[in-house]
């Protein structure tokens, strides 16, 4: 045999919760840090409006610094904010609780059913010599995996907007002070988040491994199937999660711009505007809380993949930790990495001036890029044997660590370039955006063309960085290979993630700004936060759409695998039928999100008409709108939306694998994902352009208006096209020797433009 | 051996050009029917204006009917947009011309290097045993049958357009008689384009087997193979009238609209705007002579794919002629039950009423369909043995005569429920259009986004549709059953063209109304017919599409069994990352054509501005706008921009066949054609339902007018995506046996949507 890895499993066990521990610690350090802004006026104000506070209030500006009210009434704003964000998510939760509990006891049946629920040790499906635990241990540790991935999604996205909505206020506050200040705040909340997913998603799946080892003992093949629940919940809650965050903010926002700034012309975030609070709500839920559960599911996915993929590789064959859990050691190198980077932005550099916050944010990745690529070699010297094989479609593939390396680092930078295209494409400092913002000199229809066609134009280059990852990764370590290049990608995910949530936030302290009164400069420093935010948001989106491929494909050759076929052949009916039908599903799933969004906003804007019309004083802003029947609306709208997209994502694989076979629905799979991954980066693009074109130049409202809302149900909508929780199941219900157990969740070609974020920052400041 | 067919050869070689000149001599028919409506009032009109005419002058309404100077004005415009038109086509020519004539030169070169212009006979490539003609021989037949091909469409494409040109101001001055005898006029028109092409399609091909025949003799692999040339002949001359058409009906459109209709608030075609003559002419330079040469290069690609893989199949190996020319005997029962169908609109019924027009051209799709079912089953029954062998990349597949009955049959209702349904998503009598008509009152934004919910939506059935056909022809009769059920879906072409043809001629016939200035009646009267025309243009345009992606898949199954590729799978990364970079392509190439249009059109905006800013007297009405250079900044920008899309199509499959293989290519193949079908039913479904809504609602004009415009560009530039015209020589290129000759031409998956002409019409009366 060849030498084992450097790093002996004593070491692997000590180093991977560790970094996990680091990284929660780092989380909480910075929580503390942000809630050291005050937001009792109580406690400083007692003085009364006066300069009485402590030596550290000798700030560059002090307009409305130690102003009671207004920090009372930012209290108030935030509170009711989260109140509103809360009091959706437990109502979010509760449905889906539902379903995923059904869909929990769907899996232990189906899984159980199988072999009869036999408690009897059987062969294992790809060492025929060996004993593998039974049937019904699978069932019941497959299940208990999918609860944790849907747990942890849920508390990574819950807490996401906890800490969200906690910082928002006081990075309002922090305004004051300058512009540096408020930044800092609100990248702290930003990397608490992402810290905090990244690390407890490493954690919990770390903890599951060791403890299901303790049954499974030397059957590893048995141990990362069931391993592989943990992914399938983290998918399945972020399908949900996703899709009704998204709806929620979409029709809070649409139907309060509509109304407010097009029709009675009063600002963005204006107080009187009564669907405001949902509005804010809406980028908790939807830009915090969902894209967390989104990320989160790529993340586990491309883990599970890699894991199951290891299982019965030479790693799993010959029992070797450290190279086992190499995607863990990878992602581990992965959060010390992104504590170095963050570093930078809130210690090593400090932010002066409003030109500053982009570079720094842009700074953040480039870093974040370098040093992991340090990182991925080292884990690959010391975590890998020099030469292993890897399992490739039934045959073993010989494979060296430095060939590995590759495959991360190709997906790591990869995700870069992706990231860099799409600025080009989305920020008004290049001439793509002028063009679009030049169009709408001849109105709104040549600008939506213009920047349709620009949208379209940006998926080229993204393509082929795509393309020429898989090729290199699958080239080099078959479904492996891919799979490790998607972790690549996502490897960066703590300081890609701290920098989507910090637009949100941002935005929404703009919003705290507008509602209190405060004055025209601070609002200016909140739009300059949330401007760079937009920017640097599509870069991270990027990152996102292009894993969310990788991952697809990595889980569809995982899936084609334990369904024992050998090839996909596209000059077969069979197949070419489920390819054509397949690229058709983004389409049906975005209709369906797009009508679901228009629908509510139609609403909201009826809503928000009426009270207006309704409500005497309400314009001259001496009486308070009714925030709560907007917020009800959305809440109610995106509970009762999110499932007939949910259930054609959840349908798609099983009916088409019951009435046509493995073989279409492979092809249905192809389908979707090289279809989905179009939409998704020419819808998040034209978005992300519109919006800035509107910030290039100070058109009329009502064309640049028009534009956004497009924008916002373009990236919106598209392409959590499939997948494929449900393909797990699909395989137990074809009869056959393949049926046994279950390799692989596959998840959907998910792509789902976690941009969001682009959308709800850069507002005009009108 | 079996029974042969009942139809014997000499039989056979009667009907086709009887046929043929059954439908030339139709379409002569209806042309001298048309001209009968004088355009010279002279002759008429020389007693005055008083009503002096002859007995036949008892019609409904006579307003204006002997006005000799309304006569004169109409005979003036008509004039004006025949001589545009005709000078566009003859620079577009021009430059197409060179283009093809250095692609002959090509074909030539490739085709004869290949065995270095030997004039020796060689073993055939399929039947070994046999001795097949010479290289240098085949590459001359290719060449003359590329040129054949070339010219033909070239030929129909500008006679097309003569027609139409010749036939709208008569439509017009018929208006004045009453509804009934404006719509057969238009129809009429319509009708002599839709049979020239039909029968000179398919009279042209017969010549040219017949005559190739005499030296081939027994090589019928060698002849067949040589006729491919003629599809590929068909398929770049549609490629370069269909963009640069395009481009031009859309730029002067939109620019016409837009400053008009728009800035100035002038109604639509009024002479006062300076683009009002180039608008017109884009008419029929984009929708009738662009369209007309689609269609006629999907035609001749499905006969071309059916006849080599029919060569090669047991009809070409036992030489049995009838069953042979299979393909061509549909045809010609095709324009024989088209003409059938014709009589039904033109003399068994007449049109009194407004809301009699719309059913009475749905009715044309019903009854070509439901006849030509039985046409087929003739044909099916008389044509073909009972049982005979297809080939099947590499085998041969025994199938009967009722099973590609079937085939064609699949084909053919396919396309009738293709273009229900997408009458269903585009006319304003069904929810889709009107919800989408709702959504307008809040704004453009919402209305558009609407609009695109809808495209998306609507791609569902057809798809499945398409899937369905795919799924029997291939199952049943493997690529030879793909290619005729391609033909099934244009059998009716004839009828599809009059229907599709009929809409810009009506379109063309309101804007002469609205010129010469008649009564606000008559200019009800035309819009009524261009309303219509937009609804079953949507229908045709569906079959369009449909069959377009039928043949592509029929031409790229040619391609790789000529390539010998027995699989194309998937899961190899060579084919995995074509696929996802095919998928890619339609959008790269739709971003091209959208910012040409985009550009051109804006140049136009600006022209026009400056005209009605500097010339005095233009909005008054006092002095003529100058016309002519809105004509020329329509032909100069649509000459130069259909440059580099024409490019990318042709270039694709030569960069990748050389650069990465075939099986990369392949790949690259179905992606395009599985993603370019999509954006092609969605984009053009939008259009469509945006412009009715715009019908259906009287919006105020900037919402609306921006969604028109926004359909323009939706549904222009899509997704003819690629090929492959070059897929030939691509070919060629490559090292080892499989190079000699060439098979198939393969064809761009077109789906061009050919469906233009629903943007002409419809215009709200204003």
């Amino acid at each position: 045999m060849v030498a084992a890895a450097i790093l002996p499993e004593l070491a692997t066990q000590v180093v991977i919760p560790v970094a996990a521990a680091v990284g929660i610690a780092f989380s909480v350090l910075q929580w503390v840090i942000v809630s050291k802004v005050r937001l009792s006026p109580e406690r400083r104000g007692e003085g009364g409006a006066g300069k009485s506070g402590p030596s550290d209030y000798l700030i560059e500006e002090e307009e409305g610094l130690n102003d009671h009210s207004i920090v009372a009434k930012c209290a108030e704003i935030q509170n009711a904010i989260s109140e509103g964000a809360t009091s959706f998510l437990f109502t979010e939760y509760k449905y889906v609780g539902l379903f995923m509990s059904i869909f929990a006891v769907l899996i232990f049946l189906f899984l159980g059913s199988v072999e009869g629920f036999s408690t009897k040790s059987q062969p294992c499906h790809y060492s025929k010599d060996k004993t593998c635990k039974p049937a019904l241990a699978n069932a019941i540790f497959s299940t208990i995996a999918f609860v944790l991935g849907a747990v942890t999604s849920l508390v990574s996205g819950f807490l996401g907007m906890k800490i969200a909505t906690y910082a928002n206020a006081r990075t309002t506050l922090e305004a004051r002070k300058g512009v540096g200040k408020a930044f800092i705040t609100a990248f702290r909340a930003g990397a608490v988040m992402g810290f905090l997913l990244a690390a407890s998603g490493l954690l919990v799946l770390y903890i599951a491994i060791n403890l299901f080892g303790i049954y499974y003992g030397d059957d590893w093949e048995g141990l990362f199937e069931a391993i592989t629940g943990y992914g399938l919940g983290g998918s399945s809650m972020a399908l949900f999660g996703r899709v009704g965050g998204g709806i929620y903010t979409k029709a809070a926002d649409v139907g309060a711009d509509l109304v407010g700034k097009v029709e009675r012309n009063i600002p963005e975030d204006d107080p009187r505007n009564p669907a405001v609070i949902a509005d804010n709500v809406g980028d908790n839920v939807g830009d915090i809380a969902g894209m967390g559960s989104d990320l989160f599911g790529s993340y586990a996915e491309s883990s599970c993949a890699a894991l199951v993929v290891a299982s019965i590789s030479s790693f799993g064959i010959n029992h070797e930790f450290t190279p086992m859990v190499y995607p863990l050691l990878v992602s581990s190198v992965g959060i010390i990495a992104c504590l170095i980077t963050t570093l930078f932005a809130t210690d090593f550099f400090e932010i002066k001036a409003v030109s500053e916050i982009e570079p720094a944010l842009k700074k953040q990745l480039i870093i974040s890029t370098a040093v992991m690529t340090v990182g991925i070699a080292l884990v690959s010297w010391l975590g890998l044997p020099y030469t292993f094989t890897i399992f490739n479609f039934g045959a073993q593939k010989t494979v060296q660590s430095w060939q590995l390396f590759l495959c991360v680092a190709v997906g790591l930078w990869a995700g870069l370039i992706i990231g860099f295209v799409t600025e080009y494409y989305t920020s008004n400092a290049y001439s793509p955006v002028q063009d679009v913002a030049d169009s709408c000199r001849t109105g709104a229809a040549t600008n939506v063309i213009f920047g349709l066609a620009l949208g379209y134009k940006s998926v080229i280059i993204p393509i082929f960085a795509i393309a020429f990852s898989i090729f290199l990764s699958f080239s080099l370590a078959a479904m492996y290979g891919v799979a490790v290049a998607a972790l690549g990608m996502l490897s960066t995910i703590a300081t890609g993630l701290a920098i989507d949530a910090y637009g949100p936030i941002s935005d929404n302290a703009g919003g705290i700004a507008e509602m209190a009164g405060m004055s025209h400069r601070i609002r200016e420093r909140t739009d300059a936060l949330d401007a760079a935010g937009n920017t640097t948001a599509a870069i991270g989106k990027g990152f996102a759409i292009g894993s969310a491929a990788l991952v697809s494909l990595a889980l569809f050759g995982a899936f084609v695998s334990r369904a024992a076929i050998s090839t996909v052949d596209v000059l077969t009916p069979k197949v070419f039928i489920g390819l054509i039908v397949g690229a058709m599903l983004p389409y049906w799933f975005s209709a369906m999100t797009m009508k679901s969004v228009g629908s509510a906003a139609l609403k909201m804007v009826e809503e928000v008409r009426r009270q207006f019309n309704t409500i005497p004083g309400l314009m001259e802003g001496t009486t308070k709108p009714d925030y709560a029947t907007c917020v009800k609306i959305s809440t109610d709208a995106s509970i009762k939306e999110m499932i007939p997209p949910g259930a054609l994502v959840m349908l798609t694989p099983l009916i088409v694998g019951i009435f046509f076979g493995v073989e279409t629905l492979s092809g249905v799979l192809a389908g979707a994902l090289v279809s989905g991954v179009q939409i998704a980066i020419s819808a998040s693009n034209t978005g992300g352009a519109w919006d800035n074109a509107k910030k290039y130049i100070e058109v009329p409202i009502s064309t640049t208006t028009s534009s956004r809302f497009l924008f916002f149900w373009l990236q919106f909508p598209f392409t959590r096209p499939l997948f494929i929780a449900v393909l797990r199941l699909e395989l137990q219900t074809m009869p056959g020797p393949l049926v046994p157990k279950v390799l692989t969740p596959t998840r959907r070609p998910s792509l789902v433009t976690p941009l969001e974020i682009l959308s709800r920052t850069l507002q005009a400041p009108l």
